[in-house]
């Protein structure tokens, strides 16, 4: 009797079955399956000679580049669980990423190497370092083992600190392919990443483009103008979208019209407004909804190709391995009942990466507790109503207001701080501060002392001074108090 | 952290995702998922009346009917390991493996119902009975455990009795999952089973129905005037042969042309002649030969879209999931080199049901020895040769001399037999005999004599009788030899 825990090695896979595919479009240059398995294992073995060994935590601190679709994927042939770093944090929780999963190596490039000094005791190579180093010969992966961590990436939650989400090669196969069941795959898909690679969003196109073999038409960053382009001649069948992004898609697109050939908005990454939704059903645009995070390694709700233009505003229902229930004072409620979202399937982590309290708290009976609010229509259709109650997202990125009050309260003039999210028509929502003060103090100094310690779009926006922040009885922050203070 | 080794109900869940769709069209009549769910939920409760339980081994004979697919569906949901008959056998065939794999029931319908009057001790269920029956409660599977066996299928080997083979839930789940990253999936896919559902090739389409949520166009039997009518009117994508089937489409096709929605001739069940694949070629008819057994829940190797026209003869390249090596003297050979097929994969069965024997000659190490010899080209593509060397294919059914041998030898006036198969234009190939007799013997009454104990395609359409067969010095039959004294 045979125990199947293994899948092949998938690049290696994919090159054998379809070498001469277009496996990424990246500006002028075009790479096949072949081609990036080639580079992939040359690149594996630069990094063997750099010390790097099957098991060795690795943190990618890197643009969205073929170079870091090479790195990517080399890290997986040796076998090393990868963090992927957002390069739109602070030098200080970067480092603090890096300390936290206790990575050996970092990988990086330029101009984001000078931000690394600090990360002590850790091996920093240049991505150049890496490419003109010499080979070495060490064993690669022939077989992934699905319950392998393959990649670590951070979110924040209600404490405030950064917890690492463990990505098993498992999670990703079965992403790809509950995915496929729904969304179904054409022989001409190409896959636009206009997102970024160290996110999930983008991460997972790349295992897709592997797992199908259709091209990732890559950029380095989100340009509408060139993405409309790629749209409008019918090069690209499907794209990854926040609201923010769909909004600068269709303003630029005027009154152009996209190809045929075009069959997939894929907009994620929280709350879109019905009325960018009914622009694009006006339009002919196929929006399909969906809802996901870190945590479920990309999509887990979707909405069908029959529902896409039916049931707006619904992020549809679950993948086919996946399941959704709402819980509601610890349990299960019916349809139409709002409540805590709960999710469970192959694609869910089996956890943060060593946070026992945390696991403890998220994970219940097999299912992962989302803190986001939502219900179930009668046909159970998900709608979510928010994500977790406190969590701005701006422009697609996440904005844990714990994380941004602890940098603002370990400032010696501040009592009290409480941030909340206003909406904002270009990011979908910005992160707003209202603070308490011990002693005077010139509030732009308190934002120059925010964008040493937190990554840009952390940064609130705009600061008010108050006498006394919103609480109820219990002392408990009243976040929706607060918003209507800044509106 | 969690374990992921269940998956939902697959067809409640599909229910649930997308219940308007047609999940079977049959003659007039169009199901809906939701329809077939709410069905098979009934029958369930009526097998659960008539005393059948989680962990009870049913035994199913029936035709081609959406009847059976309720069946199927509800004895998943009960959780019995079924085993498909095969109505083509004979009574003493069908007794054999109802008592072989100690099936507690049997269900049946007319005319075979006659057929078991001896299997004693069975409970022997008509489906009408069943369908009469009043509906007892009793929990149904919410999920199903992958490595749960889900059915069983008897196919013969070498030994000359048959073995059930184990196809778990997990086995058709990753053969489905692997056929789709393949072959692609599009919204209007429709699949059409004219092949019996009680063999892997149609019962694997209903699975394939049920996870990609696409209808199964269901024929009791192949028809190859009704089937073209549906292929050229466009109403059907894809289509499961043998290659006997393909012949009498393009007979019957004559000059007209397929539906340009028609996308994938999928083509198993032994070798194609190559004019065949050429005249396919010439008519632009998208063939994917393909190679597969019951042991392997259906296809592990199959052509890709873009090699469909330009490999014609090889069986393609391995499923994503599964892998392929070819074993010469115990060793893995490289290109162009002739030897045994050996696989691997989650598709493949966890072995033979209660055969420790067979189960240790088969499996080596996690890989599957199929017996079928064959070799790769450079670029990995799969040539078969010849399947198991004996291995007789006729109408896409197999027939294992040693089991037709042993029936005849059991004739009181036979001394020797060998049995080989011969060309056929409109089978491929039928069973003939030679036998060396004790005394004489009328040859019609020993023709009788198999009927009687064979299903009818297993009985040899010819006998001639010799003084001695061709052996080799270690008295091995010669069966090559043997080929040649019929042609």
């Amino acid at each position: 009797m045979i125990e199947h825990q293994t899948i092949e090695n998938w690049l290696r896979k994919r090159a054998y079955l379809t070498p001469n595919r277009v496996a990424i479009k990246f500006q002028n240059e075009s790479i096949t399956f072949h081609q990036l398995e080639e580079r992939a294992t040359i690149v594996a073995k630069q990094l063997a000679f750099c010390g790097i060994r099957k098991g060795t935590f690795v943190a990618l601190l890197m643009k969205n580049h073929p170079d870091t679709v090479y790195m990517i994927h080399a890290l997986q042939m040796i076998g090393c669980p990868t963090v992927l770093l957002n390069h739109r944090l602070s030098p200080e929780e970067l480092s603090w990423q890096i300390k936290d999963a206790n990575c050996q190596f970092v990988i990086t490039e330029n101009p984001f190497i000078d931000w690394l000094e600090n990360v002590d005791s850790r091996i920093i190579y240049s991505k150049d370092e890496v490419f003109d180093s010499p080979s070495k010969e060490i064993p690669l992966q022939d077989y992934f083992q699905l319950t392998d961590t393959c990649s670590i990436m951070y979110t924040s939650g209600t404490t405030g600190y950064p917890k690492g989400v463990v990505q098993t090669y498992g999670n990703h196969w079965w992403s790809a392919t509950g995915s496929v069941l729904n969304l179904g795959l054409h022989e001409k898909d190409a896959w636009i990443a206009a997102v970024p690679i160290f996110h999930i969003s983008g991460y997972s196109i790349l295992m897709r483009s592997v797992i199908y073999g259709i091209p990732v038409l890559l950029f380095e960053r989100f340009d509408e103008k060139q993405i409309n382009q790629e749209l409008i001649n019918g090069s690209a069948t499907i794209i990854s979208v926040v609201s923010a992004m769909l909004s600068r898609l269709l303003e630029d697109l005027g009154t152009e019209k996209y190809h045929s050939n075009f069959r997939c908005m894929l907009l994620g990454g929280g709350p879109a407004s019905l009325s960018l939704l009914e622009k694009c059903k006006d339009k002919g645009i196929p929006v399909f909804q969906t809802y996901g995070m870190t945590e479920t390694s990309s999509q887990i709700v979707t909405l069908s190709p029959e529902d896409s233009l039916l049931k707006l505003g619904s992020a549809g229902k679950p993948l086919f391995p996946s399941s959704i229930k709402i819980v509601k004072d610890g349990k299960e409620v019916g349809s139409n009942v709002e409540g805590e979202i709960v999710v469970k399937g192959p694609n869910v982590t089996p956890g943060y990466l060593n946070r026992k309290k945390a696991n403890e708290e998220s994970f219940k009976d097999g299912w992962f507790y989302t803190g986001d609010i939502g219900y179930l229509d009668r046909e159970g259709y998900l709608y979510v109503l928010d994500r977790r109650s406190d969590l701005i997202i701006s422009g697609g990125e996440n904005i844990y207001p714990a994380e941004v009050e602890n940098v603002i309260l370990s400032h010696p003039s501040v009592k009290e701080a409480g941030v909340v999210g206003i909406e904002d028509s270009k990011w979908g929502q910005v992160p707003c501060a209202c603070i308490v003060l011990k002693e005077p103090l010139d509030l732009n100094e308190l934002k120059v002392y925010c964008e040493k310690k937190l990554a840009k779009y952390k940064v609130p926006k705009k600061f008010i001074t108050v006498e006394e922040l919103p609480r109820n009885a219990s002392n408990k922050l009243l976040r929706r108090e607060l918003k209507k203070w800044f509106q």
